[in-house]
Order: C-alpha cells, then structure tokens, then sequence
C-alpha cells in the first residue's frame, strides 16, 4: 500500500470518533504507512479490537512510547486528542524535527487569552502558537505547503468561514449582524459516556445548546475578522441534530446591493477548490449527500422582499470538519495530488 | 364519556397524520361525541382498522355522507383535509348553522389574492373569509368563544407568531429584519406517498427547502403585522428533521434597547396562558419534552456581544401546531376549561 | 386529583427511566397522591427540573427518608431502582405494614442460588421471596389482589410469558425446543453513561447480545415451567433496536397437532383481559402501535410446510413491560378499575 | 480510470437503491469503464442530478437505447431492475453475446412454476433459466468464472445460505426445523411511493412482516438443499427494522452432536473467503460494522442446556446482499481480484 515516497505517521489518541474516522483514511491512503496508534488507557489492544470496522484491515495495536520513540517512528503525527493535550507534548515534538496535525483546539487560535478564557486553564506553549498554521486550505493553502505544526480547523468554524467566504472577501455584506444557524449530528458531542449523550436522550429530539457562546465562536470570528479585513459581529447558534454525522449551517447577512450576482461570486470563488461545490441555484444541499465524504455543498439563496441572503453549507463533521479536512492538508503539505485518498462517493441512501 | 353538556363532533377527512392526531384527541375528551368520521376514498373502513392505535377504541366507520346527514348528526365539524377542500363545503355547512373549525388552510388568510397566488387556484368562497376568526387562542381568545367558522393556524406559524409576539406588541424590536430558522419533523409533510419522504430519503439526513418562499409565509406575516400594527420583514427558512413530530423555531431579532428585562416580559405576557411555558433564563427548550403534548415551550436568550436577541420556541406540530389548538380553540368555543381532553403528560424518554 | 379512597404513594428511586415513566403515570393517577420521591444522589432536586416533561405537573423534589419517615408519608412504595437494592430495605418496610410493589429483580425469582448466580451477590433477605407474589395480571391475580410485597415482572419476561401462555397451559406445544427472538428498544437498557448506549454507537445499527445466557431467562422459564407444570427448554435470543421503547418477541415453537384452531385459542384465553389484545388472523403487530400504552398486542401464525407456529408479541417495555403493569398491579390491589390511570391511546404517528 | 484490461458496462434501471449502490460501486471500480445507464422514465436526465452523491463524480445522463445499441457500447450489462424486467430482454441479449448480471429476481429459481406463483405471472424466457448461473461465490465460484447470464442472489438468501452453509454441507444439523429470524433495513423495500414506507410509519417502529410466506423463502430453500443435499425445512421470518441498510439474520437449528466445534468448522469454511468474517467466540456482529462494504460477518453460538445452535450473520443488503455481490461476481468473471474495487472501510461511528 506504500512507495518510495510514502511517509511514516502515528496518531496520537485514536480512540474517540475523529480518531476513529482519521484510521480509517489513513489506511486506504496510497502514500501513507501507519506505524504508531497511541493510547494510554487502551495500550496494548488491537485497533481491530475496539474498532470492529478495522477488522482484517489493519495488524497494530494501541501504544504508549515515549516522544523519542514516536518521532524515530514517523515522518508525521497526527493528535485527535481532546483540547489541552498537545500543547503539552508540542514543544518536545517541535524540537524533533516532526511535522504535526493537530485536530484538537489547542493551537486554532491565536489570541492566547481568549483561548485561556474559553477553556478555562493556562496554555502550556504559548510560543508556538503564533508558528501554527490554520489549515483550512480554503483561505491557507499556500501556509499549509510548509507547516511544521498545523491546526486544523473546527467543524462549524469551517461551515461557517466557507459560507461566509466569498461575501466577507468582497466587501459584499454588513458586517454587524451575520447570523450563523448550525446543526450538528451527535457525533460532534464525541465518544464520552454522558447521560446527555444517550441514544434515549438524543434520539427522537432537536434542541439548540450554548446559545450564550460557545467554544467555537472566537475561532470563527477570527477567520471571518481575516477575510472581511474587520471586525465582524456574529450570532451563532448551535443545535443537536438526531443523526450521527453531519453539520449544516444555515447563514444570514445583509448585503449592500442585493443586485449582485452571488450564485456567479461563490461559483468563481470555489471553482478551482476540489472539496467545495456550489449547487446550482435553487438547489439546496442535504447533510447525506456529503455523508462520508471530504465534500461541502454550498447554496446561496436571495430572498425576495427581506433584503437578504440566505447561505447553505453542509458537510460531514468527521471529515471536512476534522479528519478529511486534515488528510487534505496532509496532501497539500506533501505535495500530492490534494483529493488523494478522499474520493469516496457518498453512500446513497 | 359524554354527559349533558357534551356535543356532537364529526371529523372530515380523518386519513391524515393531523385527523389522526385528532381523533385520538377527541376519544378521550369527556364532553365530545365523536358521531361521524368521513372519508370518500375508505367509506365503510372501520377507523380502527385504518389506524391501528384506535383498535378497541371506537366502533365507528369511515361514511361519507351527505352535508345535510353531516349536519343532522354534529353540532360540531373538523376539517382535517388538504387545503382547497372545506372551501368548497363551507358554505352549505355555515347555511345550516353547524359550527366548524377549519384545520386546513383555506380560512386562514385575510388577503385573498394572496391566498390564491400560494395555493394556485380560486378561492371558492371568498366572502366567507372575512367572518372566518384566526383561531391562535394567545391572541384571539375573546372572539374563538363566538366563532362560527374558526381556521386552525398553521403548525410553522404558531410557533413563530408565538415566540415574536411580546416583542412586537411592545414595539421592542426593529421590524426590518426579523429571520425565523424553523425546523420540522416529517409528520408536517403528511401522509402522501411521496419518494422524498420515504424513511430512506429522510431518515440520517437534515435540509432547507422553500427557501424562496413557503406557504406558510403570508400566514406568519400576517399574524406578526397585526402584532406590530405595522409591516415587518421577515425570512423564514423551513428545514426538515430527521424526526416524526416536533417543531423548533430559532427567532433572531435586533432589540430597540439591550436593557430590557425580555425574561420578564415574555414570563408575564404568558403567564395565564396555560399551554405556553416560558422556561427559565438559560434553560432550552427541546422538541421532545413537548412531543405528544398541547403545549409551546419558549427561552429568550439576549446574546452578549452582538445586540441580537435570540428565541427560541419548541411545539409538536400535530398538537399546538394542529389538532391540539383546534380542540383547545373547541374547549373555549364551548365555555369548557381550556385544558379540557390536553392534559397529557409527555413520555420521557 | 384525589379523592377520599385515594392512597398516598412513595417511589423510591426515580431518576432512571423506568422511574420517569411510573411519575407520568402516577400523577395522572386519580386515586393517588404522590407524597414521596426519593434519591439520595438528587435530593433537593426539582423533579420538574430533572425531568423536564414534568414542569408545571408536580411541586415535589427528591428527598431522602428515612425508613419511616417514609412509611409515615406512604400506603404504598414503589422500587424503580436497579436490582440489589430493594432486599436491603424490604425487611424493615414489610414490618412496618406498607404496601410494596418492587419494579426491581430482587424478588423475582423464586430459586435464591439461582438469583445470586445470575446477579453476582448474596441475596439480603431470602425469607420474603417466598411470599413475594409475582405480579403478572394475566396469570396471577387473586394472588396479587392481597400481595404486600409485589414483584413486578421484567419486559422480555412479561412478552414471552404471555406468547407461550395458552399454548403450555394446554399441553399443546413440544417444550423441549422454545425459541424467543426478542428485541428491544435501548430504554430497557437504562439511564446509566455508558459508550455502548451513546446516540453514535446504538442509531442506525441493530445487533443480537448475551446470546450465550441473559438475566431474564431463568424468570422467563420460572414462568414457563409453572404454566406448562414441567420443564420446559428456551432458547432466548435479545437483541437491541435502534428505537427508544417497544420489546417485539418472535417466539417459535412445534404444535402436537397443527390443526388446533390457535387463533380462537389465544383469543379465549385473553378475551377478559384488558392490556391483551389478539389480533385477528394476519395481522401482525407493531411496536409503534403500543408505544406510550399498557397494551400487549399478540398475533398468533401457524407456518404452512414447517409444521411450526410462531407467535408475535409486543410491548412498550417501560408500560407492560415494567411502569405500566406496575400501575395495573396497584389497580388491583386496591380493587379499582384494572384499566384506572392507564387509558392513553398511542401516537399515530 | 480505466487502462487495456477494463471492459464497457451499463446498467439497466438504475433509479432504485440497488441502482444507486451499483453506479457508486461501478464508478470507483479501475476495471470498469461506465458507457450506458438506462431508464425509460429518466432519460435525458443526468445521472448527477437524479442521484447527488454523483455531483462531479459522472457526466452520463440515463438513455434509452435499443438493445442493439446497448450490446454495441458494453461488455457486460447489469440489470438493476423490478422482478419481470430482465426476463423480457434476456432472450436478445444472450444471442447478441453480451454478459449479463442481473440482480432481480428473474433467473433465481430453477423450479420455473415455484417462480411464476410467487411473482403471480408466466415467465418470459423459461428455457433460459438452467443455463443461469447462480451468483452465490462462496458455493459456485468456478460456475461464476464462466457464465454468460449470472443470477445475483437476493439479499436475504444469501445471510440465512451462508450462516447455513457449513453445517448442512457436513451433515451435523436436523434439517426438518430450521429457523431463519431476520431483519432489514428499510432501504430493501425499495424506493417506491408507497405509504407503508413513508419516514412517519417506519421509523421508530418495528414489525413482522410476511411471516405466512416471504418471496426469497424458496429460493433460501433451494440453496440450502443443493448444500444438504436433502430436503430442508425452513421457518423464515423477515422483520422490517427502522435503519436505512444492514440486514441481521438469527438462525436456529439442532445439531446432531452438540460436542462438535461449531467455532473451528466456520473459520476453516471461510478461511478463504474476502468478504465472509467470522468472528472469535463470544463476539456477534452489528450491522453498522458491515454497512456500505461488501463483507459478510458471522458468529456461531451454541446455547447450554437448550441443545440449540445460534447463528449470527450480517451484510449490508446493497451491497453482500446486492450490488456489491454482483461486482464480486463480474471480478470473478473477468479473472480480476476479488475484491477490486469493494475495499471500503465501514464508517464508525
């Protein structure tokens, strides 16, 4: 399944759903050879073992090595750690000469006490992170190409900037009053065992949450304050969707001159973009047609008689939204061909 | 179950989602009837056949009798058919003094010409419109009591009417640019068999759609004009859950004056209200804890940093969205205790 | 809601599941007044704020009571805690001359070794099983109609018994080769954090578990044998359904002679019941059609070429299955109306 | 995407599930060069546009060629069809020496008249139907290699064939009382408009269904006595579970000797087959583990003191049961590896 020009890469915490998803591209990618799976509590299981997909698919077990022993293994290391995990090991791994993909938010943002403030303890390596790069490639692609250490993206921050993108970048809307209406499949919630999280809770049920904040809100507005060059002002809320995969977000803004052309402005903006496809107007996309896939659908959709517009973005929160979105930056720091290991067709139904 | 002061009741078009939903509500009311359930397309079908939740519950059939036998034997009438069908009996059956609450469309709308631009055809009794009271007991309770003919709002604009009205009434918010994300379980849809609604097209999938305009639109705006005393603006984005019942509207607006105590208002605008349940600050409201029930949950959420308020309004959409407000709405035309036959606790989980 | 023949009622251990579906019940009761919930985890709580589909219904919060505080306060106590806890309070309430209905498995089974074998731990007090009167209406009334202590029957355990019941009471079937293929909605794996019950891991997947042996079996059997007055084999298979509620058991079994008219034999032996109903000949029943009721629907179908019958029996696990036929127990009692406080009809849809 | 070797397909009838499966399969595929795809009803229409996993991914729209036509632009024809399609056509294609793959019902069984009372009509080309092959790989793998018209197993004959399989052709079972218990997704009723598979009625339920007689029962029949070599005797009941795909089989029989190990005698079967796991003792399948591969996963359980043997098998039934046998038997007809293009990893979660 390797090459002369294949790399070695480990991942760090496998064993959450982004983990789960990330084994799961990293194993069918042409250039990569998986060498270390890393988890304290489940060091010595087989990956086929506690993922049953992974049978016959794959021979390593779970790992605790030390740094040492994980960068003389890999060319790359990927964390799928929950937040204030990495930070910890990123300044030993930084001085090894390995590259990173970081999955957690440990390195998204760059404003330090916000990051601090929202959650709720000290940055352990405050100096690294103005050396982060953001990687949604999208707006970074040229940073990407040479990223030691690489954050990559949240889920609904990159329905959000994706949609929000080609308006913000010309100067096109209001920027006082943009509304960002999310949904995401449970998925998102993670692997932990919480009552809240039950499929008797869960299923059968929608509801917004953390609609006085939430964590992925700084990290948003400061792609959106980049693209429009200014501060914008956001509302966002999110909710709980009874699907296991999948975000959609359904955006708000006023435009200065409702006479534009907005299905021409997003086609163009995104026509040379291998995972990002506009429908065509008065197509609106649904979360399982990217259900599995590294694809975001966008619409944009003016409304007669209120002066606005209304854009709509899905994706697979698994995938563009954490482990595709960072298999993508994998090929673009590589210099492989950017859809490499990322052209799976979605199920239908 | 009947006693003295009990009616008559008879059902039109009872092979629906929202005839279901109202038959089940009328077997265990105890001063309602139930002596005709028609249908021309299962006449002579046991009801309890149909629709297996009924077995042993009523011995009725489907007829389809004429409007004068209707009549003889009701003192009361639902419609619970498609739009474009009581229209054209409402007539014979006002002539012949029997009271009717309409849950259709066809009365709902003051404006006919706008009526007619939505649905697509001629309204076949337009006079009638004018005398027709808009049965939302939140606003309109004093002239339910006396309604001859009664339309039973729709099950998008209950919620949004319900979660901007306190707003609107005390002139609090900007009217230029109010947006409603409302997202519905498939049970709006209705019970035709449609490849769109299959479980396969619907289920482990989320979507907008109408979001150039939906019906339910001019109904929405109509309620909140009147609430204003002046022309709002407003978008409505209609999504579709993965979930049978339950509607959850997210209502942005732009506050006058950030100041306001709008947990208060909304508390005292709804404290007699007995199906509407203003939740505390902080606490959102979710579409199952109201499943199965006639009651509107409301949260006001101002969100700091963006002088946006945020509401958010959850109902079941075949109860307060349908059948439930049409028996509430019967329970005050007959001077019954309001909760009369809505008592019913929702299942958890 | 209650009158002068009303009782006041205890229930000990309501923040799981089971004990969410007793409160619905009981407060809609209307000959009990629910005086006491306990919790020592919640005490304190609201139980409007831990179940939210109880706002507005009830005023009472957690408590922690002493043993006669308890009895003090109650005629009647109800266990909805998990097994090994009712037998270390039973002795001290039974002196007290309270009334008891255990939702719990402690007293159960009338062979201790073999409940300590299945459940891991000494039984606390062996002496009270014997007088523990099992609580299956269909098989056991007069016997519960003067029970202090009422063992409450589990859900597989009440579908199975009453789909072999009219078959074994008359000698009609081989009992050497039973089979139950049960399936369950994840509510009956109750309210506890676990990964395995999580939203992401239990939707849209279906799956048999403990095919080698389940808890449930030796009561399933205890039931068997005492109907058919030998000893009969069971193969029982559970598997869990990606629904919140509803147990549906296929059992299979080999007839002596395939000429008995089954289908008036089942609907003799339950033509007096009031939560049995055998559908006629052909149609099979549905989980959904019992969902939220205290109903037990049953389809009886002999298989042409096989020589073999299969009976289908579902239920809601949370009614009949547990909540419900504690309720139906309590009715009796106290010799009201069997069917008092547990006439809902189900959602359709 | 195609090189020297790679041959021309087209598919007839793609615009059903198993339609839809078979386009995403046949796309990916490196051997496989997609020239046709017809439908009468859709012609003219893109294939991206009728089916939006396809976006991007093909620029063929659905035609309606003659057969001569077809025959000229394809190597190998699949039929994706309602049963009594394929049987009209096949006369012409076979002299016109195309191979066909056809995954309806048409050339299944050899007993022609069985057939006709099944499907209720003559067939159209009985004299054809010995010479079919019947595409079960894992008993007729060198019959596959040379066949001109190949009959693709139905969905849930091939999990009750393969969970049977290795005890009938060892003679260890009583054959006169096997029992087939099994379950589907949703997605196997196909995707016609039909009320009874409407979102509102089939999710959150469970059912029976065809339990008097299933139209695959006699061709499960006929595999399983060609493996007996004897006349079996099968209970087969199908249910209907509230997931998109997957379907779970539960099989009972009666060893002969319950001393055998069941255990080893599947893993050697099997120890060959790509696409059948059997898993290590104690472990039983779900169906997510197998959802949108083309693997079947098998546990086998003896149950003490019930003389009974378990069987548990998984498939995903558009693909193990489908579409993706079917590109299983076309790499075995055109000597390539067997699981080209059918190497997808099960998303989890």
């Amino acid at each position: 399944m390797s090459n002369n020009d294949s790399i070695k890469v480990g991942v760090i915490g496998a064993t959450g759903y982004t983990g789960s998803e990330l084994l799961r591209l990293l194993l069918r990618h042409p250039q990569v050879e998986l060498t270390v799976v890393t988890s304290r509590s489940e060091a010595g299981v087989a990956l086929s073992d506690y993922w049953p997909n992974l049978r016959g698919e794959c021979d390593l077990s779970f790992t605790a090595p030390s740094a040492s022993e994980l960068t003389a293994a890999c060319d790359l290391v990927f964390f799928a750690t929950p937040h204030a995990v990495s930070m910890h090991m990123m300044r030993e791994l930084m001085a090894m000469d390995v590259r990173v993909i970081d999955l957690s938010a440990d390195f998204r943002l760059q404003d330090i006490p916000q990051w601090e403030a929202w959650y709720g303890e000290k940055h352990a390596c405050p100096e690294l992170v103005e050396q982060a790069v953001y990687g949604l490639p999208e707006v970074n692609r040229d940073n990407i190409r040479d990223a030691q250490l690489l954050a990559c993206p949240g889920c609904y921050p990159t329905s959000v900037q994706l949609g929000f993108l080609p308006l913000l970048e010309n100067n096109l809307i209001h920027t006082d009053s943009l509304i960002a209406n999310s949904a995401s499949g449970v998925s998102g919630a993670g692997r932990q065992a919480k009552v809240a999280n039950l499929f008797s809770e869960m299923s059968d049920n929608y509801k917004a949450y953390a609609v006085a904040g939430h964590r992925h809100l700084p990290e948003i507005e400061q792609g959106l304050n980049a693209a429009a060059d200014t501060k914008v002002t956001l509302t966002f809320v999110p909710h709980l969707l009874p699907i296991i995969r999948g975000i959609h977000s359904t955006l708000y803004c006023k435009p200065k001159d409702m006479s534009v052309d907005f299905q021409a402005l997003f086609e163009q903006r995104f026509a040379n973009e291998p995972f990002v496809d506009v429908l065509p107007a008065g197509v609106y996309p649904e979360t399982r047609s990217v259900k599995g896939t590294n694809h975001c659908r966008i619409s944009v959709q003016p409304v007669d008689g209120s002066e606005m517009l209304v854009v709509l973005v899905v994706e697979d929160n698994l995938l563009k939204g954490a482990a595709g979105q960072a298999v993508q930056a994998m090929n673009i720091m590589y210099k492989w061909q950017e859809t490499l290991g990322l052209r799976d067709i979605a199920l239908m139904p």
